[in-house]
């Protein structure tokens, strides 16, 4: 049995997004299942002093027409949000609340997953702001997820803790972008670069 | 008549390196030819305040790996010189001194661009340091050059206000990386976006 692809992204990663629509699909044609590791990029962004490429000029006003270029490429319905970057913090941590209770098998596997999917549907496809309590809460609820629970589990020390350890297990593995994905240990950063660990997949590395 | 596609490019760049290989075929399966546009991109760099990738940290070491692998998959004899990165202007005022002389009538067309493979080939094929005005010279003798007459070329205010005009010109119309591709305006940046400009060119754009 094949290990699973690592997939890491921000909640705030336009490239993230796009990578997110197709990495399951991707591993699933080789037979591998993908883990995805919502974590906050922008820690390890300051671990290398490096900003938001919409913060940079000259680089700002392209990468906004890259991204729409390429959602746009990838037939994915996507805006740049008006408020844009946001913190990853509560749709993240929204995530492991769900993954936790998958773990301890309270929750179905994959609803997780399906939640992060609508989380990011939200903020790109339709401009909420996901970094907003509310609209997490909102978005569960269309999950069938209590909106005290979710409260509650947005708050919880252990799923703090839980997406704490996973941006510190990230970045100790050398993760530093959105997309980022490990396959059997090679690092691949960028949205651009799924055709290479789709050809890495297929051919076992070259 | 199909305008030429403008390619820019840093003499220092394993990104524009590679995409130097293929940019002129791409463009002559579309009919169009390209323009080569080697720049300053140090320039661009400061205006954006950005450092190059092998400087940042985390950053730097998944480069270097992305770099070799991009290079062995393209099939092209690749190393990064151990003095990296060096200051791409005597190579490019080589590029330019050569591409006046073209202009004027007095070389065969095409020439300039040879000069300019044969230094990038000699960088990341063979790690000479191209930098060096003597190296530059002694490429320049492969291909005939009079060591003298480079030697002044290379000295010479109409080459140096060229490379200027060129940076400058490359600033102004949003270029910032290595490589840098226009198509009837439309923006690409990086090795990586090679087959969209080859997507674009084949749809008229999406």
């Amino acid at each position: 049995m094949s290990e699973p692809i690592d997939f890491y992204f921000d909640f705030s990663s336009p490239f993230g997004y796009l990578a997110a629509r197709e990495i399951d699909a991707l591993g699933a044609r080789h037979g591998r299942v993908v883990t995805w590791h919502p974590y906050l990029m922008g820690v390890a962004m300051k671990a290398t002093g490096r900003s938001p490429l919409v913060d940079v000029p000259m680089v700002a006003d392209y990468s906004r027409r890259d991204m729409t270029r390429c959602a746009r490429l990838a037939d994915v319905e996507f805006a740049l949000p008006e408020k844009f970057p946001i913190a990853g913090v509560r749709p993240s941590r929204a995530y492991y609340w769900q993954a936790m209770r998958e773990e301890a098998g309270e929750a179905e596997p994959g609803s997780a997953h399906a939640l992060a999917v609508s989380l990011m549907d939200a903020f790109f496809g339709r401009g909420r702001d996901i970094s907003d309590e509310a609209v997490v809460i909102e978005i569960g609820a269309e999950h069938g997820h209590d909106a005290e629970a979710l409260a509650a589990g947005l708050a919880d020390r252990a799923v703090k803790d839980r997406l704490r350890d996973e941006t510190d297990a990230a970045i100790a593995h050398g993760v530093f972008g959105s997309p980022f994905v490990l396959v059997d240990g090679e690092p691949f950063w960028g949205y651009d670069r799924l055709a290479q660990v789709e050809r890495w997949l297929e051919t076992g590395g070259w």
